[in-house]
C-alpha cells in the first residue's frame, strides 16, 4: 500500500475537519491496531506475508493464524481490487435504489443511530483461498493466495433485512446487489467492485445470524481501510467477495448483478468462454475446508506422535462436525480434537496426535461438516483457481 | 396417452379441414411411424417402458436402443410435463418478443419458405436420466427413469439465430426465453413449459451444428406430437429440458427465464429452501455419461470373455474420447471399441470383450471426452435426482 491511500484512510477517520468523529460507537483507531495489517512482509510485528500492496493482498502466515479462534484484525486476511477509496465520513451517504418503492440516502450516524446494532461472530474465506496449491494442477493467474485467506471476526452494524424493510421491496425483487466506492481499473475501463446476493439472505433477519449485516465495526473497533471503513456489508456464509468493502450502493434487482465480479469472475469455468460464464451461475457459499497450519517436523514427535493443528471451516451455514488426519494418504484416519467452539459459519480450530514412523512423509486432514460434506480427495481444476478445498496435504519433515 | 389427444394431433396433422398440409417438406406422418411410441407398455410392437401416459414419459429398453447410432423416433425417449396440446398447425403462429426492436409473429410456412433449413445429428438426453440409481444413494421423486431417456436424431429446421438477427437484438438481450403450448397444472396454477439459454448460444449460428434449431422435422418426418409437433426449440449438447415442445413463443431478455423449469426445478439442490434455489444457477449442458445397454449373462461368455455394448454421450459440446469396462470395480480398466461414429454433440455407441471368472460378479463402465471430463465413481445425492453419472454398473448373472 502506497502513503497516499494510509493518509486519505486516516484523514477519513479523523473527519475532513481533522477532529474526531462523534457517530456513536466509532472511535479513532490506533496506530497500533491500525498498522500491522498495513506493513509489508518483514516488517518486525506482522504476521503478513504481502502479495501485493496496490491493491493490498495480503494473509498471515499460519501458525499465527491458529494462535486463535477469534482473528485479530491485523492478523486478518486483506483482499483489495483497488486502493483503498478517499471516502468523508461524515459526508457519506450509503443509498438504496431499484426496486424499492422508497429509495434511501442514508448517513452512518443514521445507519448507527436508527437501526438497532447487531454484533455476530462469522468466519469470511476468500473464493480462491489455497489457489497456490490448485495452480498445481495447471498454474492459473490470480492472487496467490496460500492457505490463510480465511479469518474468524465479531462484526457489528445493522441488518440489511431492516434497511431493505425500511425501503420497501416491489414484488419483483429477487436479488440485492452491493457496490464498493473503489475505482478498479479494468481495460473496458474504471468499475466499482459488486456483489450480488439473493433477496431470500439478504432478507434473513435472523437475530443470532441476519442473512446480511452493514457493518462499521469489526472486532469492537470502526472498521480500518484495509477492511472496508466505513462501510462493509458482511454476508456470513458466503464466500468473501460478497461482503463488499466501501460499500456505497445498494441495488435492488430481479436478476443478479451485471458488475463484472458476479457476471464474469467468481464462477467455476474451465475455458473462459463468454458462453461458458453465461451458463454458470454466480459462487455464493463457500465450501468445507481443513488446513494443516503448524509445521510438522519429524523432530517434534513424541514417543512416535507428532502433534499437528490446524483450522476447519464449514460449508457456509453449517457447522465442523468432524476433523480427520492420516499419515498413510487416507486409507486410515485419526480424528482430531476440536480445540474451540464448533458454532455455526464458523471455522472450528482442531489438533491431532499422530503415530508417524520412518516412512511417514505426508499428512492429509479433511474435515466433515453438519450438512455432511466432506472435502474430496480431488477436485477438477477450473480456470479461476475457485474452491480449492481437495485433503490438505502436510509434508513431514 | 388417452385417445383425445391423438385425435388432436392427427387433426392438426392433416389440417383443418381434412385436407393434407400444403407446407413445404412436410407430410402426414404415417400410422406407423406415429403409433409406436404411443402404445402403451407392452404392446406387441413398441420397445417403450411407459411410465405414464398423462402426461406421456416414456423410454425405450436399452437393449433395443443401441443397435442404432440413429434413434429411431418409435424409440426415442419422451418426455412431457403435461398432454400433447391441441394446434391447429395452419393458424398457428410462433412469436418472437421482449428486447427486440421488430416483435415478429411467424407461421410455419414462413418458417420453412423464408429462412434456410438446416439438418443436423444431436442427442438429447433428459437432466433426469439413471435417476432409478440415483435413488439408490436416497429416493427422491420424480420419472423413475432408467437409463434409456436419451437418444440421437437428425433434427431439421431453421436457426435461432437466424430469426432472432430477424427481429433485431437490443443491447441489453442476455437470455432467451422459450414457452410451450402445453398446460402445466401445478399448486400455484396453470403454467407453459419454458427453458431459458444464454444469448451467445441462441446466437451461434454455426452451420455445421447452431446454438438452436427451430425444428418441425425429426429423423426426416415432421415431429409427432409427443416430440412436439408443430415446432420444437431442439438445443445440442444442453439438457433436454431446454429443447421446448410445442413451442409458441420466444421472449428475449436480460436474465434467464423466470419459468418454473428454469428458476425452480432443473438444478443441483440439496434441501430445496427457497434460497437454496435462488443461488444455483440453471443447469444447461449435461455431462459426461456411459452406460452398458446388453445384458452380462455368465452363459454368453466365450473362451472366458463376454462381450458386452452400450452407448456413451460427452459432455455437451465435445465428443468422446474413450470407453472403459472393469471387472475389477476400477482397479484394472479395458478400452471398449467405439462401434459408431463419433461426433461432437453425439453420443458414441460401443462394445468391449471382458475377461470374467467365477468371482466376476459386476462390470463398470466409464467414459471420458474431448474436454478431459471423466464420469466420476460417485455422484453427490441432489434433491431432483439430475445430471446422475456415476460409473454404471451392470450385474454378470
Amino acid at each position: 500500500m502506497t502513503d497516499l491511500p494510509r493518509l486519505n484512510r486516516r484523514h477519513f477517520l479523523t473527519g475532513a475537519a481533522g477532529g474526531a468523529l462523534a457517530l456513536p460507537g466509532w472511535q479513532l483507531i490506533s496506530d497500533s491496531a491500525a498498522t500491522a495489517a498495513e506493513k509489508p512482509a518483514g516488517s518486525k510485528n506482522d504476521g503478513l506475508i504481502v502479495h501485493g500492496t496496490s491493491p493490498m493482498n495480503a494473509e498471515p502466515k499460519l501458525a499465527n493464524l491458529v494462535q486463535s479462534w477469534m482473528t485479530p484484525t491485523e492478523l486478518f486476511y486483506i483482499r483489495s481490487h483497488a486502493p483503498v477509496p478517499k471516502i468523508n465520513a461524515q459526508n457519506f451517504r450509503l443509498s438504496v435504489e431499484g426496486l424499492v418503492d422508497r429509495p434511501i440516502s442514508i448517513s452512518l450516524a443514521e445507519l448507527n443511530g436508527d437501526f438497532k446494532q447487531h454484533s455476530v461472530t462469522c468466519t469470511l474465506t476468500c473464493a480462491g483461498n489455497r489457489r497456490t496449491e490448485h495452480s498445481l494442477i495447471k498454474p492459473v493467474k490470480g492472487v496467490p493466495w496460500q492457505a490463510g485467506a480465511i479469518g474468524n471476526a465479531k462484526w457489528s452494524g445493522a441488518r440489511l433485512a431492516e434497511l431493505l424493510k425500511k425501503a420497501g421491496l416491489r414484488e419483483n425483487a429477487k436479488h440485492v446487489w452491493f457496490e464498493g466506492l473503489d475505482q478498479i481499473e479494468r481495460s473496458s475501463g474504471v468499475i466499482p467492485f459488486g456483489g450480488s446476493i439473493p433477496i431470500e439472505k439478504a432478507l434473513d433477519d435472523s437475530p443470532t445470524m441476519p442473512g446480511a449485516l452493514l457493518t462499521t465495526h469489526m472486532n469492537g473497533q470502526p472498521l480500518n481501510g484495509d477492511h472496508g471503513a466505513p462501510l462493509r456489508m458482511v454476508v456470513p456464509g458466503y464466500i468473501g467477495a460478497r461482503s463488499v468493502k466501501w460499500l456505497g450502493k445498494i441495488i435492488v434487482s430481479d436478476r443478479p448483478s451485471p458488475n463484472h465480479y458476479v457476471a464474469n469472475a467468481y464462477k467455476i469455468v474451465t475455458k473462459g468462454s463468454k458462453l461458458e460464464w453465461a451458463e454458470r451461475g454466480p459462487l455464493y457459499r463457500f465450501a468445507v475446508n481443513s488446513v494443516t497450519c503448524t509445521p510438522a517436523s519429524r523432530s517434534n514427535a513424541k514417543n512416535g506422535k507428532l502433534t499437528v493443528a490446524g483450522y476447519a471451516v464449514p460449508s457456509g451455514g453449517s457447522a465442523i462436525k468432524q476433523v480427520e488426519v492420516s499419515s498413510d494418504n487416507g486409507t486410515t484416519w485419526t480424528r482430531a480434537k476440536i480445540t474451540s467452539a464448533i458454532r455455526e459459519y464458523c471455522w472450528a480450530l482442531w489438533s491431532a496426535e499422530i503415530p508417524i514412523n520412518v516412512s511417514t512423509s505426508q499428512l492429509v486432514v479433511r474435515a466433515t461438516d453438519s450438512q455432511g460434506q466432506t472435502q474430496p480427495q480431488n477436485i477438477a481444476w477450473n480456470m479461476k483457481g475457485y474452491m480449492f478445498n481437495a485433503w490438505h496435504r502436510t509434508k513431514v519433515q
